[in-house]
């Protein structure tokens, strides 16, 4: 049966209906907001999360049709056959079980002969006993000094979300061994990263499923070459994260310790996994690692389990659809009030964009609507003396801000103006959600501020790793939601492909002069061949 | 004489006839660099900086009416009287004299009886021995100890341009001091910097034009309370960057030493004044400062002097507009292949979305085009690996990449496929920019990438000062150039002040209950009573 295009489904119909209204001025935000139980009706509080998109251009009628969307598209039903190990990853014919990686106490899980839970369990186990060897010192370096630190070496999913929750749990946790990210193939990194470490204490963790990452195997043999040159044995110092039967996973390969992820986990969406399982754990201990699992599976079972109008990540993602194909908002900024929490939109920005920037439908139509939008952000309060003159006064965009009600630090501290800095914090934040939603008139065009600009704010008790566990998995069930209601694959990434494909093409050229002082390129296109001959020449 | 509005532009009338003819498949990208002479004719070299526009979607046509806009709208006549210190900041009745902060061989300029220059001078002067002292171990902490330390306190456009050429530096040259960067009001910001510093080694600069900024004052009251715990002198470890007379100005202080700042330069463009000059020198000596203006300036020159057609940065305005006001582009994304430019794009984020983001021209009529778009971006190959799904085959934005020639490692280097990383690394962005362009057919429509997607390519010699001095330059005159031909004023921000008079009642709100334990909010709207109650509660 062909798939219904998007723009076919019946709600999408009665929605665009219901956006002629949205122009009227009643519809304002400054209006809709003054109803007394505004953010009553337009917000949702489960256990240590809250979500209020009571600043959203949304009434009532209209989300009835939004959930009727989501009916219409077996948004919930799709989500339980990913959770259940269906094959939701259809171009690639595979499961989507990251939320399995989280399912401590579940007990049951064979796919394809393949004992799931107990297979995830098992590398968990060697996390928890290869971590606790290194922080009691039993594990030490060739030269038999404990470890300090680490450096990933990884790339796109094997590092954003594990930078993303390393980061923010270090605001309120010393590092019992501290985490550098090699990602980039650009060699300023590798140099960059190895002016901080003493390659004597310094354990290296290969991220790549397939080890055959070209970026991550390019640093791991800079890597290689530097424990050379540093009379160091690699074979004490390196871990492979990869796929069973990888090359990565081979025993000759003399690594310290291989710990496997599975085809069954994207790499967005295995923070979860062995992935960010060993770095975070070796960072703070396997229980830090496991009571955020238990935060990622909280909001899990919220995100299978309530019904669509209590639904935070389902509402979310709706509300995301209604923004970017109907207000027709081409991105979203997401905007922590808390410097912890700088590199999650790194991560959502990845997370998102790859999982939902498809032009097509899971069985191969075309699609003429939007799909995902440009997600982008700063912490407040920099945003706000960075690029919010724009979110104010230029072409709106949505906003999605966050904030703690328990910062990490809690010393004596000073006051001013009459409050604590974390109160200016949420004051900031308060504010700027009203300011964009009510505007300001003023006989001063310049000084006049349109409002009816949303934003959505998520508020959470503390920077525990159970609540940024719930964060995250928010906007893994977020992204996955709206990929069901579009109709896409938020599994696959074909669109990375062609890059792949033209960069080998250029690469060889390089090999060949490499090889051949006297070759000139003459066999690529122009362009190409002015900026090798730039490369080679050394200077403009 | 009422300002003509930009969409009644002559050129604008023709540039939207020239845009039917766009829609036409032989003007799709592929078939445009087919030409052999596309990239000679699209690009252009000056000293030390490349700018490839040859895979926008530009021909030779649409270049003339887009130089025919900038003719109309007098914009490198604005440029020049900018530079000379003419009041093009309109709104706020100043100049606005970046420029000058670099212009360290122009022997005389004199604006309401103050000899800019010779004021820049000295403080540049002031600066200068003040960090030889400082490195010389002539100014010490008050214990006596050298500092190996700076905190920046500062926010906005008093740390994203210094923090963006810190960063930059840092990857080729040892600092002689450490800095950090404490901008946001998040307490959680202050306590993770003090974890990294010595309270006896470390000198910390406030910086702020008013010397009012609530960020950066309450950060400074963390601060003293901070070093009075710890028995520290603050008179020995505080130094300010201030306008002449504002309260960080007053000796009562006891500063250590204070800098001038000025009101004919704005936040975003004052990284060439005392801004980055105090804590780029303590860095790494002022002659490394020096050259770095030395290269804004080299900049500066090409900007004011090329006509139209050799004019790099003013071309890349024409294009940038020509891409969100014709091809209705709504974002442009930055993408520097190399790590050490990973801070240029939250710097230019600010420099352009606060500049660009308006709705008025500069005489207060209201705009019924585009003004500036989203700026976002991750340095690559990263870039490929997260969010590059979406440029390839979701909708459609503009690219700038941006190559180094010469990487700032140069030791012993493995190679990968027969290429060094640095070589992978230029293969990855010449394919990433052709595969946007030409696309890729394919029978599987998952696979099927449209192309016709532009960018633009950046390249730099290297990372030495002069270079990040060009590229600065190169964003900045860009950023006025947009201005200059929209009509609208990119040198302030009315949109940031809603939001600090609504903090404003939200704080005040704060302060009663701190005062008063049984203060109920009474008067404040319901959204906002809930969110203080529920921050004085302490959990949801």
């Amino acid at each position: 049966m062909v798939q219904t295009l998007f723009n076919d489904q019946k709600a999408c119909k009665k929605l665009r209906h219901i956006l002629k209204t949205f122009q009227e001025k009643k519809y304002h935000l400054k209006h809709l907001i003054q109803n007394k139980n505004r953010l009553k009706n337009f917000s949702i509080k489960t256990d240590g999360f809250f979500y209020d998109f009571s600043k959203q251009r949304v009434n009532g009628e209209l989300l009835k049709e939004l959930f009727q969307l989501s009916r219409e598209t077996q948004t919930r039903k799709k989500f339980s056959q990913m959770v259940s190990g269906k094959n939701v990853n259809t171009t690639e014919n595979r499961a989507a079980l990251h939320t399995a990686a989280r399912d401590l106490i579940h007990d049951n899980m064979v796919i394809d002969d393949l004992d799931i839970l107990s297979e995830l369990n098992q590398v968990n186990n060697s996390i928890n006993s290869f971590t606790q060897k290194v922080h009691q010192k039993d594990i030490t370096g060739s030269g038999g000094k404990p470890f300090t630190d680490a450096v990933i070496i990884g790339i796109g999913g094997s590092y954003l979300g594990c930078e993303f929750v390393y980061n923010t749990i270090k605001h309120s946790m010393e590092p019992k061994i501290d985490l550098y990210f090699l990602a980039n193939v650009d060699i300023d990194n590798f140099g960059h990263i190895i002016k901080k470490i003493d390659p004597e204490t310094t354990l290296w963790i290969v991220i790549s499923k397939s080890y055959t990452t070209t970026e991550t195997m390019a640093n791991l043999n800079q890597v290689l070459l530097f424990l050379n040159n540093n009379n160091i044995n690699p074979a004490k110092h390196i871990v492979t994260v990869t796929s069973k039967g990888s090359p990565g996973d081979d025993s000759s390969n003399k690594a310290l310790d291989s710990f496997h992820m599975f085809d069954f986990i994207g790499g967005r969406y295995s923070v979860t996994s062995a992935v960010g399982g060993l770095p975070i754990s070796l960072a703070f201990g396997f229980d830090i690692f496991k009571r955020f699992l238990k935060g990622c599976h909280q909001m899990d079972l919220h995100a299978q389990n309530e019904i669509e109008e209590k639904n935070i990540p389902l509402i979310a993602a709706l509300i995301s659809i209604w923004n970017s194909n109907f207000l027709e908002y081409p991105a979203c900024a997401i905007i922590p009030y808390c410097s912890a929490l700088s590199k999650l939109t790194p991560h959502v920005q990845q997370l998102y964009m790859e999982s939902l920037g498809k032009s097509v439908t899971c069985d191969g139509q075309i699609l003429d609507n939007q799909t995902g939008v440009i997600i982008f952000g700063e912490p407040g309060t920099n945003a706000q003396h960075s690029f919010f003159q724009l979110a104010h006064q230029g072409s709106p965009f949505p906003v999605e801000f966050i904030g703690i009600i328990k910062p990490a630090y809690n010393n004596e501290q000073a006051k001013s103006k009459g409050v604590s800095n974390h109160q200016e914090l949420w004051a900031n934040m308060i504010a700027q959600a009203k300011a964009l939603a009510v505007g300001k008139d003023d006989q001063n065009n310049a000084k006049y501020f349109t409002g009816n600009r949303p934003s959505s704010t998520i508020v959470l008790n503390d920077l525990s790793p159970e609540s940024i566990g719930m964060l995250l998995a928010f906007y893994e069930a977020k992204t996955v939601f709206e990929g069901f209601i579009l109709g896409i694959n938020p599994f696959d990434q074909f669109g990375v492909e062609l890059g792949k494909i033209l960069a080998s093409d250029v690469r060889d050229q390089i090999e060949k002069k490499n090889n051949d002082e006297a070759y000139d390129f003459s066999s690529i296109d122009p362009s190409s061949k002015f900026y090798l001959e730039t490369l080679f020449k050394g200077s403009l």
